[in-house]
């Protein structure tokens, strides 16, 4: 039913602007229509803004999950035209122009619009293997990291109350598919935990002998990045004791181990603990948007929108970040999310005053792209520029930082990442929860 | 079965201490134990020392759970001599001198002790009405304030999606049952989150007309406080816009209302969000003892123990804390279990070191009392002196702080209250998850 307390299309005459998603790339498309003419109202299912670039440190202990996951409403709290509704989005109607939202306590929410942005992000892909993300998780949301932080360090306490060496080095076998970014980042703290965190806190168990293993069905490490950067990220991470296997790929994952084929052929390695971080898959609302429309999705099912980032067939209709795809094809990093968002606000902003020229298509400006690979080292390339090491770790903190909304939250990860850094290396955040672990032993609970 | 690869005894001659609970006691109690010439084993269910006291700030999005619970391991990291095992204790064998604790994948491990610590703490009491705990959560772990900070932020996100009055004005009502020190400090942040933090951030709801209800069955607030802390608490309070009202009971508890009976007769409170803080109940290690040694325990399951705070009848074994009761009938706060920890771990020593002479009985020493109320405010009693206000705050601060363990800790909670205090007065940690909120309602998962 449409809900009238919530319908401000009835009571102003002020153009509806919708945005579906509060992620980079749906703030920064709410926050660019703060001035203009219109109501704003943004949709998302959490109540937080998600920095997904930072996740890696929730999952290994070194950020609490408040630092990078502000209230969505306190983000937008000064720009009084946006509202923000908790809400998942199950439909739209492109004919009717109206929004079809359920609320938590399951009531059905119709949002009318005359402009609709739709930022829906992406999911993980299991390549046609739905049954493997029991057994190798993926890290896309804050549950999903204080669920992997409980299964990486819950690894060492069961591996601590172990009885026989079988068991103690199943437990203490670490995968991670995926050399990507997010693969090698986590791969880096998977290794400082081993060897830096958490030796002196276990009796019974050797933390420096556990095995952490990287596979990547490409020829390299960090795919997109200068050949340099690629040999430089490989060798600091074998240096921390890191195998890193490329060309192989898995065939096989269940709870107790992960089947590879790789240039030596196939192996079966036992290891408790597999973390997946190699394929994406566009938001289901981009195959909404698809059927509706017609429109064309790509492999990952990524909508093929306009150079302006309109969807072909829908009027008012923009969808932007990790959902589409464009021409150039970009990458699915944020800083393409946040430039679309800020360009189809600013686009709008333009039609709601009248001007109904033919847009300037929306032009990617790459600021660079940057890596953590631990041990206060990382790789950074911007323009032609390559920077390794201490330099280039620096800098990534610099840029991670400034990046995330509010002072309060900057201070507070910069005063983690000096007490992470400090010389006992411990994390502040060690929280597990095992409850019912003999159930679901592979997968923990959210702590 | 027992387990050779976790019983050091068969290794070593020293003598064995297990330590039952990583709390306050346990851990003073393992700690003391340091420098003796005894092999510790520190048994809990958790992976953390939890600091009590401050789970309200968890509650109420103040502090991140990892800032009041560090990894219990890393705070005996120091103390060579003493193991750490994630397992839950679900026996005792006082013939054989043995602890059966089951570990997280459901393996029994059998623990042989010389001298045995149970320090199980306590947790809830509904007064003979256990299914009012699913309609009024109380607050014992990090898993419980996670949850209630769910339920108190989630109330205003689906006021704000209310579409009529009655509802919006359910989820605005706040009742606290109980009005020791943690219902006052619960209540306070309740009114400071309405009034001060949540305002600017809502467009349909006045956060600052949220109803809030302190209920207590005596006639006072803060009842082992001085009667002039007693009539500023209530006060102050009240001055924040809170009903308090006392000599009032609960009658029943439903997802939609709490009924209460008091001086103006029985009421029904339509209030979605009711948080319990009125009773305790030891930990049913207790009633495990009291079974077997025909020791009696008093009307909230607290053991009898003997001055020195061992237990009658079980041969080198002692129990503290708040699952146990003493002939001067001491608080059950963390002060007590700290000091009977320290005091039980020297006895132990003592004996170890072959003095068998009669020990003088454990003596509590009284270090004051102290709670906030809110908005900067706080009520102290140390001795004979009262201090309340600002200083007090500041003064609740400061020792609060001083006993959390480790200065990054110390540090990052100082960090986190000065962001409260800004002037802004954001809360850093407003995570919330209301998944399956259409289901259990009353009591989303723990975010």
């Amino acid at each position: 039913m449409h809900n009238s307390a919530l319908g401000r299309a009835e009571e102003s005459r002020r153009p509806q602007v919708v945005v579906i998603g509060g992620g980079f790339g749906g703030v920064r498309g709410a926050k660019a229509l703060a001035r203009a003419d219109v109501d704003v109202t943004l949709v998302d299912r959490t109540n937080h803004h998600l920095f997904q670039p930072l996740l890696y440190q929730v999952a290994t202990g070194i950020l609490p999950p408040g630092l990078i996951a502000p209230a969505l409403r306190r983000v937008v709290t000064k720009e009084r035209t946006i509202r923000t509704l908790l809400a998942e989005v199950h439909g739209m109607d492109l004919e009717r122009k109206v929004v079809r939202a359920v609320t938590p306590t399951g009531q059905t929410l119709e949002l009318p619009y005359d402009y609709l942005v739709v930022a829906g992000g992406a999911t993980h892909a299991y390549f046609g293997h739905p049954q493997w993300s029991q057994f190798a998780p993926a890290m896309k949301t804050i549950d999903d990291a204080r669920m992997l932080r409980s299964h990486i360090l819950g690894a060492y306490e069961l591996a601590e109350l172990a009885t026989d060496d079988a068991e103690r080095a199943a437990r203490l076998t670490f995968v991670v598919v995926g050399a990507g970014p997010t693969g090698v980042e986590i791969t880096g703290q998977l290794a400082e935990l081993a060897r830096y965190v958490l030796p002196e806190d276990y009796r019974s168990i050797d933390t420096r002998r556990a095995r952490i293993i990287l596979l990547d069905a490409g020829p390299s490490v960090l795919a997109p990045f200068a050949p340099k950067l690629q040999d430089y990220t490989r060798r600091r991470l074998e240096s921390m004791g890191v195998e890193v296997r490329l060309s192989t790929t898995a065939t096989d994952i269940d709870s107790e181990s992960i089947t590879v084929t790789g240039p030596t052929g196939e192996e079966r390695i036992v290891a408790r603990t597999k973390i997946w971080a190699a394929g994406v898959q566009a938001s289901p609302l981009a195959a909404m948007l698809a059927k509706a429309t017609g429109t064309p999705t790509d492999r990952s099912g990524r909508l093929a929108v306009h150079p302006d980032c309109s969807v072909p067939g829908a009027d008012g209709v923009y969808a932007i970040g990790d959902m589409v795809t464009t021409a150039d094809r970009l990458p699915g990093v944020a800083q393409v999310a946040m430039q679309q968002g800020t360009y189809v606000g600013r686009r709008i902003a333009d039609r709601v005053r009248g001007d109904i020229s033919t847009p300037a298509p929306f032009r990617y400006s790459d600021k660079g792209s940057m890596a953590t690979i631990g041990a206060r080292q990382a790789v950074a390339q911007v323009g032609g520029v390559t920077i390794t090491g201490h330099l280039a770790y620096l800098l990534w903190c610099y840029v991670h930082v400034m990046f995330l909304i509010g002072w309060g939250n900057r201070l507070g990860t910069l005063y983690d990442w000096l007490r992470s850094l400090h010389h006992a290396r411990n994390r502040g955040h060690r929280l597990i929860n095992l409850t019912g672990a003999t159930a679901v032993e592979e997968l923990p609970a959210a702590a």
